[in-house]
């Protein structure tokens, strides 16, 4: 016979299964528990403290239970074919070829008409006073040195110090962590990712034919059990978003930093983190490159999400070894790059009017967060993280709402979502979609989804 | 005792051996050989025979008697180590950051004030006139529509016919053949480029940790016989220069054209025609996308040379199948394109006035070549072929002298050279030299040439 502490522990694990709670998540209260099921505060304590021994859940100090991350070995994962409708290299490649009726919350970037078109056609204008030497002969291999002085300068919002010799300029942030993949890894070799992360980054871990390991991503940063059991696989390198966390608007906590950042130095692991949604933050979330410096940490980032994404710069922030060596590597994969681009970016980065509109973009996006989630409770659509800035909203569907099945159905309807399964291999995402919150300014999507959500019950019920 | 046949095979071995006949030289006829050396014609006849047995030399019905390819098994190569002044990717380096007063006839690339600076401040111009959307937004993956028409209705010229869905924009002519690489060679796999090269490619194959056939290239495109040889090593595919080859000038005949086109297409092998030299020449050479089509030919380009080096968009061509496919790596590896460049360039293209600075460019490098040809004449620095067109003149050093030894001289004294050994890595090129006409317009870098010949004497003398 079930004894009451057997009972709070199958409640728990029930709703692990279930995905109710996941890597991470924090467990009810001991006293609301109690409440709930109308057991002894006792009763609980010791279901979880069973639980503990059973590195189900982990205590931590001052702030409660959390379900603990993978507690076998980790898995080793190679991407595999996806269904057409979640494959994400085929989203981003419907959103980008999408035309213009068609709405795309499941993509990255924000609306045209959000960005300040102003700021670019000033930069262009100055460009075209640009010296002739620079608008038609070969730039120098590491880029504008003004762009590098200016990214170098912005840095230490995050309480990076470097100088522009460490900074190299690319055609793209994701060229940016191509080429560190080039530089670093060979075909067959393990890297960690974030489960769930960006969806691009499988396809080009797919690219360099990498095994990975999709560690939990918790509201604040890593599963640090997960991430400390997944380096027994000896991993390369970590690749994660730094900032705003892409796809789940979640932010690093200092706590976790240090403690990943620590894990990494010991495991001789080499974070690169992601730095292309700064722009975003109100208040700049910790920077493992701040903790620990460039000797483990390779910094990237491009200008696509707040400036342009058709006059593209990437960045590549290491040691001044690693970037001479990534200098060779550049010339003989791209001989040269784009100087007109970089020397627009680095006048519109200086230029007043671009900073003062973003801080009305991010005010924007703040308001469109807030009504985007108000607007998506009406569907039992809720948020895993209420994201303190940023653009994407992770939500959890309703009870039997398969995201894979919802976003076929509005797909077909003329509106491009992100099903959580394009973001996480592991497939504990099954019942969760990223949203772009700036996209979603059309009653229409609602509409599509709520008819979507029908279909799906329907369905279900059949 | 030598027979008078014997010392005919010695002489021509000899002339061989120091490289003063190379693979694709013709020999003396028969009759000037026979009158130079006081032999009866008859004599010669057999001597030559012998070698053709021995597959030293070939005949070519009605043209006389060349020196043939590689008569060995073809010998595979890897990139190796060079020294630092003949060392490819340096020189693209110091020759991509030199200073001003640095003189760089060994560049690949024209002086900024010989390119149309006024076409590309219009382009400039027309490009701040685009709608917003373009300005900001993420372009569709292929890249801008306008300029891959404006490709296919230039390629024409070439006999070539293609639609615009089966060009893909890229961001460089390097990068066209990287993405090109990684979509379909493995590390490990052969494949041939020509002997010599241009520099650059050596850097890829070494980031793509592939073995490479250099084949001989004759003044009539790669020597067929080393060709065939080396389709024995089953070469997955052939990298070359169309139009005008790098580093020597020489164009492509339709006869080897279609040799090696028939040649390739038996043996499964992909050709890489990389277009890059294309918009210099007066008259369209032979391309094996013209003969072939594009199921066994790739074309690349871009417009770094004509245009713009600061402005960059390069270009593949292949079916649409294999557009498809890159399609996808490229958003794995770039994710999206530069619509802003494309759009200026496409501009440019189609503005008469830059169409009218290319043919005055064309004549001023025709004068150029006049010139450096009988310039370098009198410090004995003779043309190996006297180019159609183009930039390039590869050039013969005067006896004794070493074109390394000489880079090196002239290094220290401001001028950057660019010595054959960089193009060719079986080391038939030490006494070769690839001048850039367009940058040798200052008496400065003849005075050092002639002080570093005088230099290499002294220095051999000693």
């Amino acid at each position: 016979m079930k004894t009451k502490i057997d009972i709070v522990i199958s409640h728990i694990k029930e709703q692990i299964d279930n995905k109710k709670l996941i890597s991470g998540s924090r467990l009810p209260s001991v006293r609301q528990l109690a409440k709930k099921l109308g057991f002894s505060v006792s009763t609980v304590v010791e279901a979880y403290a069973r639980m503990q021994a059973e590195l189900i859940i982990e205590s931590r100090a001052g702030s409660g239970y959390y379900v603990s991350g993978v507690s076998e070995i980790p898995v080793l994962e190679s991407v595999v074919q996806y269904e057409r409708e979640i494959d994400p290299l085929w989203i981003s490649r419907q959103s980008l070829e999408a035309k213009n009726e068609i709405y795309k919350p499941g993509c990255g970037w924000l609306p045209s008409d959000w960005m300040s078109e102003t700021s670019v056609r000033k930069g262009l204008k100055q460009a075209l006073k640009l010296d002739s030497r620079f608008l038609t002969d070969y730039p120098a291999p590491q880029g504008h040195s003004g762009l590098r002085k200016t990214i170098a300068q912005r840095k230490k919002n995050q309480d990076i110090h470097v100088n522009m010799n460490q900074i190299l300029l690319t055609d793209s942030g994701t060229q940016a962590i191509d080429l560190v993949f080039r530089h670093l890894l060979n075909a067959g070799d393990v890297i960690l990712v974030d489960d769930p992360c960006y969806f691009n980054f499988q396809a080009l871990i797919k690219v360099h034919q990498l095994q990975y390991i999709a560690v939990p991503f918790t509201e604040n940063g890593p599963d640090l059990h997960a991430f400390e059991k997944a380096l027994q696989l000896k991993p390369k390198l970590y690749l994660t978003n730094s900032g705003i966390h892409n796809p789940t608007g979640a932010c690093l906590s200092i706590q976790h930093a240090y403690q990943i950042a620590k894990m990494a130095e010991q495991a001789n692991l080499v974070i690169i983190e992601d730095d292309i949604f700064a722009d975003f933050e109100f208040i700049a979330a910790p920077r493992y490159a701040a903790l620990a410096g460039f000797q483990h940490v390779i910094q990237i980032g491009s200008f696509s999400k707040t400036l342009s994404a058709s006059i593209r710069t990437g960045y590549i922030i290491s040691h001044q070894d690693q970037i001479e060596e990534l200098i060779n590597l550049r010339i003989a994969t791209n001989f040269s790059c784009n100087h007109l681009n970089a020397e627009i970016i680095y006048h519109i980065l200086n230029d007043t009017n671009y900073i003062k509109s973003i801080e009305r973009l991010k005010i924007r996006l703040n308001k469109a967060m807030k009504e985007t989630i108000n607007k998506l409770e009406k569907y039992h659509i809720l948020p895993w993280t209420i994201p303190k800035a940023g653009l994407f909203l992770w939500c959890h569907l309703p009870e039997n709402i398969d995201a894979a099945e919802l976003s076929k159905f509005c797909l077909k309807h003329g509106v491009i979502l992100a099903p959580g399964n394009s973001f996480s291999h592991s497939s504990g995402a099954s019942q969760f979609m990223r949203f772009n919150i700036a996209q979603m300014m059309h009653q229409k999507i609602f509409d599509v989804i709520e008819a979507g959500i029908h279909h799906c019950l329907d369905h279900d019920a059949r």
